[in-house]
C-alpha cells in the first residue's frame, strides 16, 4: 500500500491481485465505491447527518477532477433546498488571539446545549499538507471528539476566490446535512476578512488587550465590518486590561456611521482558556439574530451576499479573461511605461487596451 | 439669433444671410472659426496660459460629439508633457459646510502669494442647465474676478465614471496652462469623494463643528482618504465648539492605521469668513508636499492613481460591455430569482450568464 494518499477520493495502490481472487467480486465492490460517489446517495447520507458522508461531499465539492465537480455540482443543487437554515458566524483574529481555543470553547458550549456546530476555515496560504486542520484538531481535542461537532480544513487553492468558493459551497452541503451553527475562521492574510464577512451572518473580532493603544495596527476596515469584539484572554493579571481595551473599543466604534442593519456593534471581553464571558457572546450573537429577523436585515443580507457572489464571480472572470491574454499583458507593461513618461493618458490607455481585446 | 445656447461649441443660428454679403469673407471668417478648434493652435495658447484657449480646450474633452473628442484627445496628447506640475488638492464637505467661502478664501491666500488657480468640481447631479458654476460663481465673486483663478463647474455627465474622466483630463489641460494649483471640489454624492480622491495628492475634508458627537454621520472610508479635516465656521460662538470638535477628530485619528504615505492627517480650524486659518492650512498641505516629495511617495501616489484609472477604465468597460446585453440582462433577472428560492447557487447562476457571452 501506498503510505501517501493525496485525496479521500483517490483509489489507494493496494495490493496486487492474485490469480485466484474473485474478479467479480472486485467488480461490484469497485461498483459499490462508485456509488458512494452518487450525488443521490451522498444526498440522502448528508440529510441524515451522516458526517462521513459530509465530509465525502465537501470533497467532491473542493476536487479539481471535472468528474467530481460535476457530481459535486449535482450535490449542490439538490442540497439547496434544505440549505440556508443556519446561523453562519465568521471569526477573525490575528494568529496568537486565541481563535482555536475560542471555537472550541464556543462550539462546547453550542453544543451542550444541544446544537449541531461545523466549523470550516478560509486560509488561503493552507495547502493539503500544511493546512490548519493539523493544528486546529490538536487544538480542539473536546469539539473533534464531540458527535455534534463537525471540523474541516481550509480547502487548499491558489487563489482566495477559489477558497472563498469552495467554503461558501461546503457552508449549503453541511446546512443540509442539519448543522445548526456554521462558524468560518480565518486568519485574515489579505482580503479573507472581507470574504469571509460577505458569506456569515455575524462577524466577530478576537482580540487581545494591548499597551493601551488598542486601535492602532487594525487592519483597515475590519472595525467596520464587526459586529462584535471580543478581548480574548481576560484572565489573570490582564483582565483588567482587557477590560481598558473594551472600553477603548466601545469608545471607537460610536465613532462609526451606524449599520444599516440598525445593529450597533458590541464589544465583550471573555477567557476563552477558562470558559468565561462565552455565555454573554452567544447571548450576544442570539440578540442579533432576533433584532435583524425583526427588521427584516437578515434575510436582506443574505439576498445580498448571494447577489454580491453572483456579480463578483462574473466580474472576476470577465477581468481575468482580458488581462490573462498574453498580447493584452504586453500591451499593458508598455502602456503603463507610456502614461509613466506622460506620453499617453490612462483613459487612452485603457482604450488602446480594449481595441485589442479577443 | 436664437437665445438658447446649449454648448459653447455650438454655432448661433445668426442672422439670414443677404445677398449682397461677401461670401467668400464668410468662408474665411467660418475658417478662422475652425482654426480655434484647430489642436495645435489651442496647444499654442493653452500653453501662453491663455484661460479662453483653456475653456475651449475643456469643452473639447467634455464634448460627445466625435469630431470634438478626436480634436480634444489630439489637444490632450500634446499637452501631456506640460502636465503632471501643479499641486492638485481635494476639497469635499456637506452642503452647508461653506465649500464656495472656504474655497474663496484659500484661492484668494494662494493667489496673493502669484500662485495661479484654477477650480473643477465633480458634481455627478449636475447638468449644462443645473449646473454648480451659477453657484459657484455668485457665492466666488472675489475668485471670479481674479485673474490668476480659473473656475470651471462640473461637467454634465450620466454617470460618475465619465464626469470622473472628464475632470480627470481637464487637469492635464489645466496644468499645461500653467495653474500651480488645482482645487477639485465635490459634493460628496454617491462615490464622489473616492473618484476625487483618486486624482489629487491632498485630501481635505470640510466640517462643522456640531453637536459634540463629531464623528457619528461621517460618510463610511471619509476619513481613511482625509490627509486633514478642516472644521470651518469657527467664529463668534462656534469657536470653541469647533475646537473641541477638531479635539474629538484628533482623537479619531490616532485610530487609524498609518497610511502608506506616513503622513499623520492633521486637525485645523477655520473660518472662511474671516479668513482666519487660511494660511495654517496652507502651510499645512507645503509640509504635507515636502514629506512626501521627500520619501517618494507623492510620485508613487501619482503613478498608482494612473494605473488605478487605467484598470478602472479597462474594467468598468469590460463589466457595461457584459451587463449591458439585453439577453444577460434578462437572464440575470432569472437567475437572481432561482438563487432567491434556492434553485441555484450564485456560482453556478455565474457559469451559466458567462456561458451567454457574446
Amino acid at each position: 500500500m501506498t503510505k501517501e494518499k493525496k485525496s479521500a477520493l483517490q483509489e489507494k495502490g493496494g495490493v496486487s491481485i492474485s490469480e485466484i481472487t474473485n474478479r467479480k467480486s472486485i467488480e461490484n465492490l469497485k461498483q459499490k465505491r462508485k456509488v458512494k460517489l452518487d450525488a443521490k446517495t451522498l444526498l440522502t447520507d448528508i440529510l441524515q447527518g451522516d458526517v462521513a458522508a459530509l465530509s465525502r461531499g465537501i470533497t467532491l465539492v473542493e476536487s479539481v477532477n471535472s468528474k467530481h465537480i460535476a457530481i459535486g455540482n449535482k450535490l449542490l443543487k439538490t442540497c439547496l433546498p434544505y440549505a440556508n437554515k443556519s446561523i453562519r458566524i465568521g471569526i477573525t483574529g490575528v494568529p496568537g488571539v486565541g481563535k482555536s481555543t475560542f471555537i472550541e470553547a464556543f462550539g462546547k458550549h453550542l453544543t451542550s446545549q444541544g446544537k449541531r456546530v461545523a466549523v470550516l476555515a478560509i486560509d488561503p496560504t493552507s495547502s493539503i499538507t500544511k493546512g490548519s486542520i493539523l493544528g486546529d484538531k490538536t487544538r480542539m481535542e473536546a469539539l473533534v471528539k464531540d458527535e455534534n461537532a463537525f471540523i474541516r480544513p481550509s480547502p487548499s487553492g491558489h487563489s482566495l476566490g477559489g477558497v472563498a468558493r469552495k467554503t461558501r459551497e461546503s457552508i449549503v452541503l453541511c446546512e443540509a446535512a442539519g448543522f445548526d451553527i456554521i462558524i468560518i475562521e480565518t486568519v485574515g492574510v489579505g482580503q479573507s476578512e472581507t470574504t469571509v464577512h460577505s458569506m456569515v451572518d455575524f462577524f466577530l473580532l478576537l482580540k487581545l488587550s494591548g499597551a493601551g493603544d488598542e486601535l492602532q495596527g487594525i487592519k483597515r476596515g475590519i472595525i467596520e465590518m464587526a459586529d462584535a469584539i471580543v478581548i480574548n484572554k481576560a484572565d489573570g493579571d490582564n483582565e483588567k486590561k482587557a477590560k481598558f481595551a473594551a472600553n477603548e473599543f466601545s469608545r471607537a466604534l460610536k465613532l462609526y456611521p451606524e449599520k444599516e442593519s440598525k445593529w450597533s456593534p458590541k464589544v465583550s471581553v471573555c477567557s476563552a482558556l477558562n470558559h468565561v464571558g462565552i455565555t454573554l457572546i452567544w447571548s450576544m450573537i442570539t440578540d442579533y439574530i432576533c433584532v435583524t429577523t425583526k427588521n427584516g436585515h437578515f434575510d436582506i443580507k443574505r439576498q445580498k451576499q448571494n447577489k454580491f457572489w453572483l456579480i463578483q464571480t462574473i466580474e472576476s472572470q470577465l477581468k481575468s479573461d482580458f488581462f490573462n491574454q498574453p498580447k493584452i499583458k504586453k500591451a499593458l507593461e508598455s502602456q503603463l511605461i507610456l502614461i509613466e513618461n506622460n506620453h499617453t493618458t490612462p483613459f487612452a490607455a485603457a482604450e488602446f487596451l480594449l481595441k485589442l481585446k479577443a
